[in-house]
């Protein structure tokens, strides 16, 4: 299944910038069949876990997380970008190539005896994903693991990671 | 169940700006019950349209658009702010309050074919689903419908719809 998937990814050179090679996913999404099976693959591996909330990355982690969220029963909380979120938050600042950014969760999205699963599109340089960690762990949740579709392995990102189940469907070695 | 859905939207007022009040599906999506039912509701309700892509609009939603596609057994596609899609793009401009913005998707997303439903987490003044049922359109899709959680009856944005499927499970007729 995981090279289906691989091959329905493609590479966009120069995107954002010039000299980097994008991985668009747009055309995994797009087929149903490939889709699904990538929400199933993420969602079973946690499926024994106890999982009561999946928190989802903006904006490309939430097309993953949702699904996700529903297949294990657990409810969705979405972790954005600053300002987006109406009611009191907890904030996170994690480093950008240059310079920092932050991400923000409702304080009241976690309660006693929540266990979370953080789901993003693509583990890059570990940055993001381990400052949602930060994130949800000040709010008392216990985070259970982290799920994505794509590891960057050539960025190493899995270093910057805790010691936590952690789980990616398509690796890429190179740029 | 649109009165549990009702009763997990939340009033935030004076957010994003004095004098607005937002509604915050924020509960709703982190009580696992009421997100399926949510998106339950509105996939069935589209369920023999033949649906073949579902296209959510950036950001919030992602997060139902995704998981209705699933339970269509369709693929997803995101219609997103400008900047954002790293392949060739067709964009729609739209009004806001003061200016105007612009929606883009892949000019690839469809093909002959496809049938395509929209989704959206809140139906406000209407511009935004028009310009995406304008976008889609002038890419070839059939768009049979457009769906939401939240209309906001008192904009009257279903006006600005074309004549077209569209369901909402939770209007306010007042602000």
């Amino acid at each position: 299944m995981n090279d289906h998937l691989r091959a329905s990814i493609r590479d966009i050179p120069d995107f954002p910038q010039p000299g980097v090679v994008f991985k668009d996913i747009t055309p995994l999404l797009g087929d149903a069949q490939a889709f699904a099976g990538a929400v199933a693959a993420i969602a079973d591996h946690f499926a024994d876990r106890g999982i009561t909330k999946v928190a989802g990355i903006e904006a490309r982690g939430f097309i993953f997380a949702a699904p996700i969220a529903l297949r294990l029963g657990a409810g969705f909380v979405p972790i954005r970008k600053p300002g987006k979120l109406p009611h009191d938050t907890e904030a996170q600042d994690y480093e950008l190539e240059y310079g920092t950014d932050l991400l923000e969760v409702h304080k009241d999205a976690f309660g006693p005896g929540d266990v979370a699963l953080i789901i993003d599109d693509v583990l890059a340089t570990g940055g993001t994903a381990a400052a949602a960690t930060r994130l949800l762990g000040r709010l008392g949740a216990e985070v259970a693991g982290i799920g994505v579709l794509v590891e960057l392995g050539f960025l190493n990102g899995r270093s910057k990671l805790p010691d936590i189940d952690f789980v990616a469907l398509v690796h890429y070695d190179e740029p």
